[in-house]
């Protein structure tokens, strides 16, 4: 369960072994020997790493949420501005599905089939990564640059909706293009942040790009 | 399949009793013959009417988008505001769900978990219904009340997973109180209006609240 450092890369590998079958045969259809075959390990190898395919995808969606929380944190780390750090969720939540799209595929639209994950796994690592946005919201409304009105609770949940719907159709639609997500990303986060900010909130963030001309760079 | 007038009553009795139980065991634990115990009609005359239990879920769903899309197109005809439009589509949603908890707890939780309904039955009355969305946005960028940048396609994909996530989340509550729902349709009307609204839409909308004063109690 706990490979050390000499096996990590073949842990590493099954993995990424997993997301691609997932992504090609669904969750259900597919076979851990498929796994070792695309991982190039015998079977039997991955049972010392894993219990069964269950596992295999909670530890992947684990370790990418790790991951994502990671990163979210250093970018988040660089920013002062709330309504500057929740563009750059916006923004590196979609990066990541461009560049995991595997794994994008597998959660979206694999993961919400299954009533095990669904109801009897309890989604830490995912709870944790939702509740940046409301962190991110109640530091904005006590800076004054989120509208006072605004229910952190709403926005985590509907802004995860909706940055999930249009995750799902991205990788459903084949022809949607890499350019296009960044597009999405770009005007979610327009609409969002012009939908709750103050008048503080906006011209503090207007002057901060007008002094800065780098507000834009930041994933 | 197509009942007449006199045994249309069986017919929604049948189907009510179909969504209490969906709700209360699962719709794959569900059986037919429950079905036909709660709406006090034979096993066998389930079958004068629906194929399966696939098909009575089916119908199901159609038949409350049929009744949301009319009501909603009688609610848009009577106002004349793009924003107005789109706040009270949000409304009229919310207000469904309240007045039909079983049958969206259904939608929200069962029909996402069926491969079947996913991905191959085709869902033309649930489009038209989104539809409907990006047709609001389109008529408001014409009229110079909506932001030009703003990309009919995002708004449709985007307000629907937001809202159907926060139905969700009211759906697996218990807790979440009727009036709390209410204020989350306004929340997220709010947002929205004021992520893409133009200055022009922002003053219009101003000027029609102050001057009817009943921009608020049109759902």
């Amino acid at each position: 369960m706990s490979p050390n450092n000499r096996t990590g890369d073949k842990h590493d590998r099954i993995l990424d072994a997993a997301l691609k079958v997932f992504a090609r045969h669904g969750f259900f259809n597919s076979k851990v020997s498929e796994i070792a075959r695309v991982a190039g390990v015998a079977d039997g190898t991955i049972y010392l790493y894993f219990k069964n395919k269950d596992d295999i995808l909670i530890k992947a969606f684990e370790e990418t949420m790790t991951m994502l929380i990671t990163r979210l944190d250093e970018a988040l780390g660089a920013l002062t501005h709330p309504l500057e750090k929740l563009r750059t969720y916006i923004r590196l939540h979609f990066s990541i599905v461009r560049a995991h799209r595997d794994l994008a595929e597998v959660i979206t639209v694999e993961l919400r089939q299954s009533t095990k994950f669904m109801k009897e796994y309890k989604n830490e690592k995912f709870q944790e990564y939702l509740q940046r946005i409301s962190m991110i919201i109640r530091e904005g409304k006590d800076q004054g640059m989120i509208r006072p009105e605004i229910q952190p609770g709403i926005i985590k949940r509907g802004l995860f909706g909706m940055i999930d719907e249009l995750t799902l159709l991205f990788v459903l639609s084949k022809k949607y293009s890499v350019d296009q997500l960044d597009q999405v990303a770009d005007q979610v986060a327009e609409i969002l942040i012009r939908g709750i900010q103050t008048e503080k909130g906006r011209a503090t963030l207007e002057e901060m790009r007008k002094t800065s001309g780098a507000a834009n760079g930041n994933v």
